[in-house]
């Protein structure tokens, strides 16, 4: 049975598409990139400046929710956007990723993954069952099927072996969906690691399962960009072109405008919050790293043309004083400009495929990051 | 030459006063809580918020700031409110009192202390003269004389050796102040440790100096709350009325209140922040340990009767979780409940004091507080 469909594609120029994703929480404009909350919130930012920067969507991970504060109580507390205030659409991923990636003595079998949890030293065990129960106790908008996820390089049989396993997974996934509250949804996901036949043969068996959307997972996990925009390619033209097509944990700004370019419409990633954190700025004309001394001495702002106002109104001298005296006040301001950043990008994007203007837009966004940023006093 | 007075007293009740301050960067309300902005920023609050709370001046802390980024790079800058963009009051003190509890290798004389930077080593030295630069370099709206502030317990002839010292800078910082802008001000300190006899002597040499305002210094730092509430008593009637006078580095909500109770103006304290970041919760019942396990299932929010929309929405539950989790945002809620909490009891202590009903409010205040929190759910 084909699930319904709750995507409306706006527009297209070129492989790019411009949509609307409507949620129980509401309305994703695409393309959309989803700011992540890890635990139930948003790194330095509060819920109102997450909104206000323009996200329509944000991410919460599945594992670190589980553990802490556990699934069962945030449900008893409402869900996730009552808990945490956050009132809008939530996408949630499966939680197999963070197994892989944040645990210890973790063990994978045909059932479920089990693992420590760092937390208190607990075994756990995550199924896809499991994950799709905690997900919907989460209260989220999007679920994501239970994958498996090889980091790169790797060699073909593991590659394969793991992405075999994902499809089955998300069969199970798929099953443990069905009594979804209606208007949530559920993503399959592409794996194949870097080999093209792999990623063919896993997006025609995740259509064949059938999903409310489609997201591509295992990339940006060591590979260079080229070979993930060459594996985007290879997927997308076996994705239907009336749903949704998420890259997960992607990327850099110029990521983005590639992927779009290439046909994706969602996206999620920590790094203008994590780069935020660590003293770097995306700007118009790339990344700017506050640490420098170049910028002690400097009252000019970041970007005098930003219309976001801590990107046109504070003074770069003040920003590297914070980022070098560890102020809180510096990851705060620089998550919340490099999540602006973000959305003004995808704003600018979505506008840009709406009038058909897609490729002067591309050719300019990059050739202002090409520029670099302004020079030195 | 007696100094010019910017101050208007506008109510006493008892020994209570109102009245407000008129700065260079705006009117300060009394009796006024001072959040402390050590290094140019408040630990983990935007600026407007730290307005929106209600504050009218915050402190800067000398030692902090001409350490780094320096008080020559501040005045090239424009000075600390168009570097931080506070654009309020801002009251510095002297860097003594840091130089003496931050600093490695320090060394006093009659002259200045010299001391090793805990940044990048270098030996510094600090003498009453070039603290009253450095605080006109920053652009502070009211300077404090250099003292030395001795930990409690000590021995009397410590303190009286210190108190004499402080004296005798406070003269120089006059001196040095004689051609500040016109409009910024002056404190004196009052030493004197816990000896009323000591405190005596002080008050009248100070006062004797002559100061825009006169400040009680070395208090909080050790002894009981009933030596200090002593102390201020000794002091207070030795101070003329007309002139602002405020209690360094204090303290607990009780001790606002009693202080104030006994003829003191102003304060300043890390603790509102300092706890925060620690996870306590200061309300209108008390403070809240948000780390205890009895909030992890509770929906309440801190106090349903707060007009702070933090404080009055988000759920203990919530606050909890970010604490427990190490968060940033449970570090930015908790810092910026606490701030509105002192600033709001201010607001309703300058109101008691007006109506003059002071009695009444410390009655009711010091009630509500020994009741408690709200009974767990």
């Amino acid at each position: 049975m084909t699930l319904p469909n709750h995507f409306e594609l706006l527009a297209t120029d070129g492989t790019a598409r411009a949509g609307r994703l409507t949620t129980p929480h509401g309305v994703v404009r695409t393309p959309a990139f989803m700011p992540v909350g890890t635990a139930g919130a948003m790194k330095g930012l509060y819920w109102r400046e997450v909104r206000d920067a323009g996200a329509d969507i944000v991410l919460g991970n599945t594992y670190h929710l589980m553990l802490r504060p556990g699934a069962e109580r945030i449900a008893a507390l409402g869900g996730l956007q009552r808990f945490t205030g956050w009132n809008g659409p939530m996408l949630t991923d499966s939680g197999g990723f963070q197994v892989m990636s944040l645990s210890e003595l973790r063990k994978i079998s045909e059932n479920a993954v089990t693992f420590r949890s760092h937390i208190d030293g607990a075994m756990v065990e995550l199924s896809p069952e499991r994950s799709i129960e905690v997900q919907r106790l989460l209260g989220s908008d999007i679920a994501m099927q239970m994958d498996e996820c090889v980091r790169l390089p790797a060699v073909r049989s593991d590659i394969e072996r793991a992405m075999q396993l994902s499809l089955r997974w998300g069969e199970r996934s798929r099953r443990a969906f069905e009594t979804a509250p209606s208007g949530s949804m559920l993503f399959g996901i592409v794996q194949g690691g870097d080999v093209g036949e792999l990623r063919k043969v896993s997006a025609r068996g995740v259509v064949d399962t059938g999903f409310h959307g489609y997201a591509i997972g295992g990339l940006a996990v060591g590979e260079p960009q080229a070979v993930m925009l060459a594996m985007i390619e290879e997927v997308v033209p076996h994705l239907p072109a009336d749903r949704p097509r998420y890259l997960m944990g992607v990327g850099t700004p110029e990521d983005l405008l590639e992927a779009i370019r290439r046909g994706i419409d969602m996206f999620d990633c920590v790094m203008p919050t994590r780069n935020g954190r660590h003293g770097l700025a995306f700007t118009r004309r790339g990344p700017v790293n506050l640490r420098n001394a170049r910028h002690a001495d400097d009252p000019r702002p970041l970007d005098e043309e930003s219309a976001w106002p801590s990107t046109q109104s504070i003074s770069r001298a003040y920003l590297h004083h914070l980022v070098k005296s560890g102020e809180t006040l510096g990851a705060m301001l620089l998550s919340e400009i490099n999540i602006a950043y973000y959305q003004r990008l995808m704003g600018d994007i979505r506008d840009a495929i709406s009038r058909g203007t897609f490729d002067e837009f591309h050719e300019l966004t990059r050739s202002e990051w090409a520029r670099g940023d302004i020079a030195p006093r």
